[in-house]
């Protein structure tokens, strides 16, 4: 509900018209990718994310790994609120195919299982024939928030720009998996299974000052970090890690490759601000760039400053 | 995910494959139609159900009404648990028409303020033009729970059979909705805009053995309170109590009217066995039968014995 899905019309006109009822405190003013309530002492991180066939994933995709993106999207919007996921409810349209039903269910056990999450409800409902074949999947996950649960609107001049792990694999393996739906490549994995960053995101909960998952595309993030933030967000494009792999098949070292990592989306990692130093985290972070007085986005290389492409990221 | 939405084989075996990750006592089994979870000393209801057009709702229902629908459905389950409403996470996909999108939007704020429910957050998504026109929404929303939280299991033999307010309205009109869509009559506004039992759960929750709510039909439902508890259900058709209204049209009286209202769905009544005195409702509240020894559903009336219909509601 938040801004996270784009800058589309319609849909900023749908919630400006909701925000009106969007009171209470756990709704963070629609503003953040979760829901954040406190309970008896304890605060509750609650989510939700619906994946939407050839917006979300691609119709070859194997009903499997369909799953596990669909549970892995909304754990990484808890990872970014530092929580420790606990429970999800599940909903699902039965797909009058029991081969692709039966194995989306062992990919929904699978991914689940994979990072101790209990499946706690949901609805199955079954399709009418007028939208048979619509494939549309929605989880809602529960997690256990932090002393700290960081949101994206903390961000203040002066902080440290960092991302978790590398950016752009999931770009190439869409790609990749578009032209050869059998692939199984580490690019195509990277896109259909991405790997929330649940202990990062624990472990900085209480070190950030803003924090949020990078799905639609780092640059496009990190705007709307620092328009949440009431700031402006610098960052070195040589510094945006890729992969080695990447590097390797020579989709690295220079400014478009770099560009095209940074504005591709289902990356799912980690986005923070901190002027802090970090703790011990277990996994690579890199330092891209820094929070500073005004608005929007600035990039640089070591050939000076860059022009904003055409396209940040996904708005969808 | 509960057995609420029918007894398709592709849905058993659905449901069946992932019971084994549904461990939590949150998870209640996936036996019943919300999540309950303690948390810091309390007690939070969780449910989700989506609704898909042309199974849950006509093409031709007002986009306000659908989002009425989408909540009050949702509300229906946690008055059967004896819930106070808090949030709601709404999952919504842009139709690409700006005015269904607004007028979906006025009819979710008024839904959500009738109810005093809060809008903690969801998802916003855009459909592919390969699915464009598939109407599925979701809506999570979240409870919070008395002292004795309700389940469907819990009848036992002797206990009497109760349902509040009256059935088989919105099934006169889902038909009268069919032949004019622009009808606006009583029997088209139970069809479209249910009203959810809160007050009367809360004041029941823990006067009843069992409690579920009517969406599927009263005779399904209460074959399934039998099947839970591990009871047969006795059913006197002639209490089955029907609107003034509906009788007053002729629609009453006699034996294959009161199957035709107790086999529909969408009453969004509360169905609940208890051994006590009942406490003050909100509502009128009609005993329609017993559970006794035996599994099953038996029916009778004036006459004597009934047999059961072909169809005990519906299963979607």
């Amino acid at each position: 509900m938040g801004p996270r899905h784009g800058t589309d019309m319609s849909e900023s006109a749908f919630i400006a018209q909701l925000r009106a009822i969007a009171t209470h405190p756990a709704a963070r003013g629609l503003a953040d990718d979760c829901a954040v309530l406190d309970v008896g002492g304890d605060t509750l991180v609650l989510t939700h994310d619906t994946l939407v066939e050839a917006v979300h994933f691609l119709s070859t995709d194997p009903p499997a790994s369909v799953a596990w993106k669909l549970i892995a999207v909304n754990l990484s919007d808890l990872a970014a609120k530092g929580a420790t996921p606990m429970g999800a409810l599940v909903s699902y349209c039965l797909q009058g195919d029991p081969t692709w039903d039966a194995e989306f269910a062992a990919g929904l056990t699978h991914v689940l299982e994979t990072f101790g999450v209990g499946l706690w409800g949901g609805d199955t409902v079954k399709q009418s024939p007028s939208v048979l074949g619509c494939r549309m999947f929605g989880a809602t996950l529960i997690g256990k928030g932090g002393a700290l649960v960081p949101s994206r609107s903390g961000a203040r001049e002066g902080d440290e720009l960092f991302v978790t792990g590398t950016v752009g694999d999931a770009r190439i393996g869409l790609l990749h998996a578009r032209q050869t739906p059998s692939s199984m490549s580490p690019f195509v994995e990277a896109y259909r299974r991405p790997q929330p960053q649940l202990a990062a995101g624990q472990a900085l909960a209480s070190s950030v000052t803003a924090m949020m998952d990078v799905s639609d595309g780092l640059l496009i993030d990190a705007l709307r970090m620092a328009a949440a933030s009431g700031v402006a967000a610098m960052i070195d494009l040589d510094s945006i890690p890729l992969s080695a792999i990447a590097d390797g098949i020579g989709y690295g070292n220079d400014r478009i490759a770099r560009i095209n990592a940074a504005t591709a989306g289902d990356d799912y990692q980690l986005l923070f601000t901190s002027a802090l130093p970090l703790p011990p985290l277990p996994c690579p972070v890199t330092r891209i760039g820094q929070m500073v007085h005004g608005q929007g986005l600035r990039l640089h290389d070591r050939a000076g400053d860059v022009p904003l492409p055409a396209s940040l990221g996904w708005e969808h």
